[in-house]
């Protein structure tokens, strides 16, 4: 099985596309699931597709999840399959998800009976990378639309070892936010300060007090991380600017905190600002939710794993981070669980992290991946 | 006539009050000025007496003034007039002040005809040393009542040599302000910060940012000074407490500079204290305004110090000082000046500065203010 | 035997000892074992006992360690039993610890063959509270006398309720460091900056870089914290002080963070004052290391506690915390467990957090300590 | 006269040239002087060129400067003489000093008898903007070749009115340093500090900290600026960037603070990074020393300005700048004095600031300053 696992993964490797642009990638799952023998209902959210698998007996809906996009980034592997588009990669392994996740349709396209009750909605999603394409396939309709019980997330992870599966109960991956201050001061000779309003010496202040929300507003014993990423002021080394810009990003585990940044992160930026005399003007996105692991589902992934492979396949090592997943959507409003599986391979070489411009992974996970949706889906649909 | 100036300095010095307590002192100055043959007004904001000393012909009144007022500190000389009264001493030289004035007093009552026309009010004053003295008296009325058109103000000064005289137009003693600040925080333990509002962090920050507003709100070309001189604040290593205190100084020279200083400051302190969540309680005082000399009456000055010493005697170092002078709130409603007279004798050892416990001047001096006093009397009553 | 428990626990608890002061407190344990028919050794580390009873068997040593000391803090409850000695309490539950090791004690000298093998020391320790007490009975060697395998710390626990046993796999409870700053600047007058090195600015600019140790330095994932507590300096609203003092706390869960706050620490306080000039004279001392459970024994802890009162009585939540605790030491040098048993009860009005002057506890929980430790002993002797 | 004098000016102005490429402006100047028979000597510091005029008798050597060179900006008046080489323009009045000087030249060529003794040398100086162009001059040997004893030099000014002189003792213009911070930190992803040293952070510290030098230590009497022009950092809103890079100036009025500053400035930049970990890289350059006039040249200046214009033609008022001035350097070296005369006329629209895409100024002030030199000239060679 594996050969036809790869030969897709590599077809969509060799074809990166960048979220929201996943024409062909999208066509191809289609042409597949058709091929296969199911059903299908495209264009979600843009190239979104989603195919509902049905025991025929009442059930619950499980949702699996692949993502189809991928990175901004100038391929350097120089392998059969790299990237013919230049400037772009799968540098994250979106293209063995999607494999993956065909993988698995195939099978059950040939033998529904893997199914105890219920039914398994296979969702390719658009933009996990910064375009909230998980969010927009939710405001597309499509939990309600299908009944979806629960929703499960795989990602390839090369921090931890092909054949171990990482998963905790609780926040896995952090929220992301991203934002930009622009200080309107006000420019002037930098020999008459007293006719300015400096913008350089406003922002300082605005970086220097930032630290303070994560030193003392947050439990020590929640993440969290507020970074400024980009500080730009001024032209003339003898002249004050007007305006000085911003951006960076902020992070958070659990929902109070992560309700509670932009709160604290305003408050100091503004009135920071107007201790100074100056303005702000502030632009927050809130990118991903935090990743929060539903504790029953975690349980079922990791008692999945262990059956598979044994008790020494689970690990929480690397298994926690503070990137983020915009999975987090779908377990912001359905019960569910997102899951690392093991892609490193040292003996290989692959071991470069995800969004390296070297990034590539152990394809002999592509069919772990297949096994082991394979085996969630029994112990999923008699749970949900 | 020195022994007698000297003997009732020694009075005063051995007999200290502070202000708004020279009871003895004031009751000197009218025993002496009735011995004198002087009309007077005593009981003015406290313990301030006025004397107007009448030409007979139509012309201005000038106002010469005098400070009675004594300090807390030990004085720790041993002389044989030191101070009786414990933690009481003359060691800013109020002392010769008064007695500098009570001489012109005896010279004038011989012989009016030193006033060509127009009037002298002197002017005995309670609390120079942040009492607002100058300020009461003139609330009492004086200004008005007797018709004031311009003032003159000597002080013996340390930190010149003894026959010389430190005069400038324009600024030439600073603008004192008090403050305090409370920053209400919210206390808790120091393990948990995530439950607490943090006030010694909030005050750190309200110190740092203050020192923004001489280096960059300022005219460098303009004196200013912000001291923040206490913080207290906590009392267990392992707590976060609830309030922090500050107390400090604001200073200035021109008028501009002395209106703005208190809206900057109020506007960095209260939105620093709202950017982290704190409340602030500000006490600003304003003790004494900024000490302007007139440039005509400056003029007239020099000239009267030139005509009796030559010209090497001016001087305007260390004639500019960031200390303040109640004499100030004089200037701020007539035209005047105000202007040192050397008391420094390196070889007699009178070099410590004001307000030290050793500070004693060169009695001298006291001559010297008689004849000075002597010398403007025409000029300025022809000028004014 | 609850009924004897209770009046053990409260005669302890009537008659509180400070650190190192624990005298009455020692010579009644000492009093019942012997009553009990244990040998023990005294005088260990000030007023330590231990009691070692053996199974006769070869097999390991489990120490189970119990606390004696009370707090420096006036009970505020008004309980028969309450606190004799003014200004001191049992507020953080060592009386219950020491009655529950006790209880223990009457068990085993009763019926040894609840031991399969091995031995078990009694620990009843002095100084907890800041007095490196496990620590010092470390240095008097009793890991070595004893050849000690194990070590497991029972803490009664307000913020759990009675029933439930709080225990975690790795950090439980963060490290204790203390410090103190003393900021050497040069004094002077208010106005006269350019003759001083303000402390309190210096001190100021150190309070706001220290943020950044937790905001940057640290893993978001590990938690730490770093709190000013105390921050003092200076007497006159017009001076500028010649020291600021500061002290305060550190902590930290993990080896790493542990190992690394001291020298970031300690770089941010001595360059910042560098920079303005300034000396500094800092103390940092390591009170309590951080808590650290092992992995095995945490696990067999909720063995026990799982087998005794069922699933549910495990609870993580209110378990992992950024108090101290000088347990951490044992387990520094030996595998070991600290854990929580719940003590509060909302009904019977025991909600007050340790250290609090209203503290007390339901003192039903005092024979299911003796439970647990009963149940744990064949556990861990045959595991260790 | 003025006729010819506009005529010069405005060839000047219509072909401006930069620092060190003044070569039409050099040969305009040297064609005129041979034209007057004068003898000079050209190519000194590139540009520069010098004309002694020798009255024959013993005597001191007076050095009288203009300075040739146009400013990088691009004029906006719409005038028939304006500025034909684009993105070039005489907007600091430098060609108006330029003419005045030949102006004087022609006359004294014409009647050398107005130098009652001693020699004139006729300065004419490349690069005083940012260029160092009178520094180069005196290192080229001009003061000990022509045996120079004193110096002075005239500047237009468009802030005070046609027909006054601006004239101070002591500091009348800035020193003028420049520097360049880069701040080394070491780069990684926005969500994990801890890999990395944070530059935006510690530039930031930098920023706030350098403010304290302006604040604290210096003279609140003595001028002083410390202003960052430029904060540049990072590319990506959820990255640390590697480095920070500022620029800025600093400037002083007296001696002792322009030594000062530097050193106060480079110990806060440099210990501020190493408290956060990072390295720095500091560029710093002395542009322009303060420009500081010789008191008893100062008071020749105003004696000569009142025989011409009476006495009220004097003003203080705009005459100290923190702007800077390189004919410092000639006044660290020899007695002399620099000032202003008033170029400004609201009524025909000379208003705007120098260094403005708009500047103009009444030539009317071409004449007077031809008069000027030439009522100085038997002042300064008398008194010199």
């Amino acid at each position: 099985m594996n050969s036809e696992l790869i030969e897709i993964r590599r077809l969509i490797h060799s074809n990166p596309e960048l979220k929201y642009e996943e024409f062909d990638t999208s066509l191809l799952v289609q042409n597949k699931l058709k091929t296969y023998g199911l059903d299908f209902e495209s264009k979600i959210a843009g190239t979104g597709v989603v195919s509902l698998v049905d025991s025929g007996k009442p059930g619950p809906t499980v949702l699996l999840r692949a993502d189809m996009d991928a990175l901004p980034i100038q391929e350097e592997n120089q392998v059969s399959y790299r990237s013919k588009n230049s400037g772009k990669m799968h540098a994250c392994g979106h293209d063995g998800h999607t494999a993956i996740l065909l993988g698995l349709a195939k099978e059950i396209a040939k033998d529904r009976s893997i199914l105890p009750k219920g039914r398994i909605l296979l969702c390719f999603q658009p933009a996990e990378e910064g375009g909230n394409g998980a969010d927009n396939m939710i405001k597309a309709g499509i939990l309600e639309k299908y009944a979806v019980d629960a929703c499960y997330g795989l990602h390839l992870w090369n921090h931890i070892d092909i054949g171990q599966v990482g998963v905790v109960s609780g926040t896995m991956m952090a929220s992301v936010d991203s934002f930009e201050i622009i200080v309107h001061g006000k420019s002037g000779h930098g020999a008459l300060p007293q006719h300015t309003i400096d913008p350089i010496l406003v922002a300082s202040h605005i970086v220097t007090s930032l630290q303070s929300i994560v030193s003392r507003n947050i439990d020590p014993l929640e993440p969290a991380v507020i970074t400024v990423g980009t500080f730009h002021s001024g032209e003339a080394f003898n002249g004050i600017p007007e305006i000085a810009k911003l951006t960076g990003t902020v992070r958070a585990y659990s929902k109070e905190v992560y309700e509670l940044l932009p709160n604290r992160f305003e408050s100091i930026v503004e009135n920071t600002a107007k201790a100074f005399g100056a303005n702000v003007q502030i632009t927050y996105d809130r990118i991903d939710k935090p990743t929060i692991n539903h504790a029953p589902n975690a349980e079922l992934v990791s008692k999945v794993a262990k059956s598979l492979w044994g008790e020494s396949c689970l690990t929480e090592k690397n298994t926690r981070t503070m990137g983020g997943e915009d999975f987090s959507a779908f377990l912001m409003k359905k019960p569910g669980c997102y899951f690392f599986l093991g892609s490193r391979n040292e003996k290989k070489g692959y071991t470069h992290p995800h969004h390296s411009s070297y990034f590539d992974f152990d394809e002999d996970a592509l069919e772990l991946g297949v096994a082991f949706w394979q085996a969630l889906i029994p112990e999923a649909l008699l749970f949900g």
